[in-house]
């Protein structure tokens, strides 16, 4: 007798971004698995139970969850952003994958959601308008040689690029260092996007040019886009600046 | 007197998938521009007016649209997805760059959506669970060699790769083209999965290997998602196959 495993998103954090698929699957379920402040993020009734883990237990988690699915419950875990976007329907799939038999044989539901880069675009204008791709700047999962290398190809082949986890406290140095081996390949002029938190009341948005980039000005809660060589920045008077890809390659430097 | 612009995102279709802000949004305006298909998801009131146009007329609608809410009209300009993901939030920040001094005085509201990688990755599993990139296949807005030069550099990079825009009676040929391109790079074991309209009720996933990709599987309605040469398959007994990308790099032939 299987249960039901959803995979659930929360987007950014802003209810307004949390889509009805989403809190459907939220509704059903009666176990929470997930870090505390995304399940902060749930109004759970008294009959639903809670199950709050550290932020970097993923594997943990997702077998925990998987456990009590097999065992015919529904359970529910809980992502920000959109769960298939380095989160946790990966490691889901990654229990499933090694587990007992009896864990294929649970339904599993992801509802996808609002992932951060989006968020962050969209207060911003529309700098993900044209090729673009995600780099996780955590060498927790991947040598810090392969991140520099993507870095360097994705610069050197024009795209957009967002970071994600693009600092902690035990990774202090890496968003520096990433920046200063994308000024070796782009022109110091490209826009640099901070958004911290986007769309919730303490969102922080700061645009600068690669060549003045900071890492200091970025957080745990931070997705920085690195514009391309098409990318514009168009100033308003009375309005914040827009940065935007135009949906047309013009033919930059690349 | 200004009035407001919103962009909004129905996402994939799914009215379970589109966010509660974008409802809001589309609630407060008076006259609506998009691309007819996208504009018949939503419910609009008698009062709100309907201005319907072809797919590849994108600037020409940005400008139209910009024009009404200059006048102080509340106007939304409506895409599928995310507006921001090869669509209208780009056409709108390069018609304000492009326009008019009044149109920067426009105040200007993009909402986020669930684009179209994310929820075929959410149906399949987690392709996107580590580094991804996003590219329009359509050579209508680049030319062809800095799509292929691109492709190359993502398959040489290890990311896994979203095609938008794969096909179309005028561009029958490059999805082909692609798919050859890429087995030059990767193993001809990597999955593909054509995802055509996911979450819909006419919804059809396929996942075979690049191998033997066949173009002909995908239509306009498709976004196509290339795995790296860490993507894994999980075959379930009695449930769909899962694909998924690990979060941990385990060094593939990247």
């Amino acid at each position: 007798m299987s249960g039901v495993l959803y995979v659930v998103g929360t987007g950014p954090g802003n209810a307004g971004q949390m889509t009805p698929e989403a809190l459907s699957a939220v509704a059903a379920a009666t176990e929470f698995f997930g870090y505390g402040p995304y399940l902060d993020r749930l109004s759970l009734r008294p009959d639903q139970r809670r199950i709050a883990s550290d932020n970097r237990e993923e594997l943990d988690r997702a077998q925990a969850a998987l456990t009590r699915a097999a065992a015919g419950e529904k359970v529910c875990v809980v992502s920000g952003g959109d769960p298939g976007v380095f989160a946790m329907a990966a490691a889901v799939c990654e229990a499933i994958d090694k587990g007992p038999a009896e864990w294929r044989q649970v339904e599993l539901v992801v509802t996808p959601g609002v992932t951060a880069m989006l968020a962050v675009a969209a207060r911003i204008g529309a700098p993900l308008g044209h090729d673009f791709c995600a780099i996780s700047l955590s060498d927790n999962l991947k040598p810090w040689d392969v991140i520099t290398r993507r870095l360097r190809l994705m610069a050197e082949a024009g795209m957009v690029i967002a970071l994600y986890n693009p600092i902690s406290k035990a990774r202090p140095w890496q968003l520096g260092e990433a920046f200063s081996l994308l000024r070796e390949v782009l022109p110091g002029t490209v826009p640099v996007i901070f958004g911290r938190a986007a769309g919730r009341p303490d969102e922080r948005l700061l645009v600068m040019p690669l060549a003045e980039a900071d890492a200091n000005r970025a957080d745990m809660a931070t997705c920085v886009i690195i514009g391309s060589p098409e990318t514009r920045i168009v100033a308003r008077e009375g309005q914040s600046d827009l940065v935007y890809t135009p949906r047309f390659y013009a033919g930059g430097n690349t």
